[in-house]
């Protein structure tokens, strides 16, 4: 289909800056064709009437669980040890093929309302994931999670080959990442084998890393290294890599990143919720690590709004280091967009709205009492938007949201379904 | 009129403590006459189905310059005395009656639809800003900013004075604070001054306390004391007193707004955008200390979201003291309702759910898939609730809005007004 979107304020990335400028989109097929005042309103099959509102790429989510939201506001305020033994870890046990899939319908539900077209998953039963992204039209990236495994067996490992023989690539909306959990539940034997087998696919690695300051002492304590510089000694940057959280870091361990080209999934919700520390976002840009945005999982957050990280992570810098000037809107839009689709190997397809790239576009509605007056939409976006703005969200060219009404979900169903299958595992 | 809400999951206040429970509301007038299973729906001349919602009392604002919308995200992204110096203060000084009026009712709009029920500001032509919360029937306490005057004038002190007596308790939704800025602005004199009137007229004092390090010093340097100790010296705390900010503050501060009963505005938003710092709820919390939530003014902010105060006052302390049991949701809540009822003195009358008091009630929408499962309701409302899930507002017995509509604001007109005010300031 042929869709003409008309009479936006259009933020377009040139020669690496974001700027608005008022024009017309066009898509054809599952791309961007032009950008700019459209004469001719013929040859399309849809059009979109934009006034007051702004368009702009559909965000990417580096790091999430996404069936997590089934435990959304399950357990909270409590010490982490205790919520991930008592209460997190006795649900996982008890996950199904069902319950990740109503999760993820779920999940991709909340994500779409709040104009993420694509995002980065590790968990389990990545099938039922895949499934859903393909039947409501996100883009997903994903990896099966993978924790240290009884020698011989190679279940966790056969799985991911597996994922990737069934979808890599499909429909172009795919990605299958060889996805170990973190330093401390993988052996650096586990992760070497991890390692070769991304080498074999030729697929990149989406890893936790430095999230709490206890992970780190105990990684110095038992391999006399940082978990950053333990991972690089072991050769996991040699695949591109989208570490998640990495908050706390020394100067050597940014440089590392920095030069291994190793992209960072900042959750600064999750960090802050879970009590892991304030990562040192302004350092690892000022050093060139290429930062990206991610909301982890809804339980440790306990949402899957990118508008909220976008709004966090452009003021809680400022404070950390009482600099006003610190990470400022364009560098956070960026993250959210352009420099995720960087992390992701896709920047020349996707991540900002420019001729020739995918339709993955969404638009934000202007005429809100928090967005008037406009002045600066850079600004407004980080610092005003709210998730609930997102009018109409677009993917590969397709429409999966219009005037705030899901195209691809049954929005009843799906929030009936996620109740059912969170009651089945959390009980009454 | 008599309203009955019925179906609600009402957030109750028993012994201090927040829990919800299913029952109907009813009221009549403009109190809360009854909350339990109501069977009989005659005597009430409007019926609100609340199934899937959550009643929770009004949100209070105890902290914003509330026509400052008309500078949203005008100047951004800048040090902090570039900006109040190049951007804000050249614009303040070309306030007129008009801009105030318009910017205050779509402020108040913005408020509405984000569940608060009642602020507290202090700015300019505060007549202005009085006649628009009458008209739109929020409750207004507000405090016309004094700055020090020169010798003999007393314009802005005899302003208050009349403020006082032309709108003090109308409609018993007003009430005038005296309004020091703040130490830095104010000479001991001049404090001792406003100190005075607010005694002859029996009223609270507002100001601003302890907002950034630099504020810290030089008060060290110039009166040997730091702010808090400096107007606790000058007898300010005698008088009812609500802070703003107080980022900075040794623990000698502490003891001292603890045991002088002042309210703490926590405004964290601000805060963090401004580079102030990050404020010590936990410890103050600790002392005693009733702490408040505020948005701040919107060119620091850039929106008045009390759900995101909430969000962000209920993360950021766990991250800051390395506790994910610090501050928790329950708290959070508390400090957006019955503790800015507290500093306000009105706790009597509002900040809760209660039988015998006044019927300011908010209804949460709760089908939203961010909001699914919902698991527990305390940690939804801080965690993953929006502003934009706010369904229904009833202030004073009256409703302002139902089923998102506002009802005693045009919001086109409001905007365009407001659009209208902001291009007469700033220009083009």
């Amino acid at each position: 289909m042929n869709i003409l979107i008309k009479n936006a304020k259009v933020l377009v990335y040139e020669n690496g800056k974001l700027l608005t400028k008022d024009a017309d989109i066009a898509i054809k097929g599952n791309k961007i064709s032009q950008i700019e005042k459209i004469k001719a309103d013929s040859g399309f099959q849809k059009i979109i009437d934009a006034s007051n509102m702004l368009a702009m790429p559909g965000l990417i989510n580096t790091h999430t669980h996404l069936s997590m939201v089934l435990f959304r506001n399950y357990a909270d305020d409590m010490p982490l040890f205790d919520w991930l033994t008592k209460k997190i870890w006795p649900l996982e046990a008890k996950l199904t093929n069902e319950a990740i899939y109503k999760g993820s319908i779920l999940g991709i539900a909340e994500l779409i309302k709040s104009g993420v077209t694509g995002f980065l998953d590790m968990y389990f039963f990545a099938d039922e994931t895949i499934k859903a992204a393909l039947e409501t039209g996100v883009r997903v990236y994903i990896a099966r999670g993978l924790t240290d495994e009884e020698e011989g067996k190679e279940v966790q490992l056969n799985e991911t080959r597996r994922l990737f023989n069934e979808y890599h690539n499909q429909e172009g909306r795919v990605k299958i990442y060889a996805g170990p959990h973190a330093p401390y539940t993988c052996s650096p034997r586990y992760l070497k084998k991890v390692i070769e087998l991304a080498k074999e696919l030729d697929i990149g690695i989406h890893i936790h890393l430095a999230e709490t300051k206890k992970e780190v002492d105990e990684c110095i304590e038992k391999w006399g290294k940082t978990p950053i510089k333990h991972v690089f000694d072991l050769g996991l940057f040699e695949r591109p890599t989208i570490a998640a959280h990495c908050v706390h870091l020394n100067d050597e361990d940014i440089e590392i990143l920095a030069k291994s080209n190793v992209s960072v999934a900042h959750n600064p919700t999750s960090n802050l919720k879970l009590a892991s520390g304030f990562a040192p976002v302004e350092k690892m840009l000022k050093a060139g690590v290429n930062v990206t945005l991610g909301t982890d999982g809804a339980s440790s957050n306990n949402n899957l709004n990118m508008f909220e990280e976008m709004h966090l992570a452009s003021i809680m810098h400022k404070a950390l280091n009482y600099d006003a000037v610190s990470v400022p809107a364009e560098t956070v839009i960026k993250m959210a967009t352009i420099n995720g689709a960087k992390a992701l190997g896709i920047e020349d397809e996707l991540g900002s709205l420019e001729v020739g790239k995918k339709a993955d576009i969404i638009l934000i509605d202007l005429r809100k009492p928090h967005l008037v007056p406009l002045n600066n939409p850079l600004s407004a976006i980080c610092y005003s938007a709210q998730s609930s703005d997102v009018h109409t969200v677009i993917v590969d060219g397709k429409i999966l949201m219009e005037n705030y009404e899901l195209k691809t979900i049954d929005i009843e169903k799906a929030m009936h379904d996620a109740e059912d299958a969170a009651r089945k595992l959390i009980g009454a």
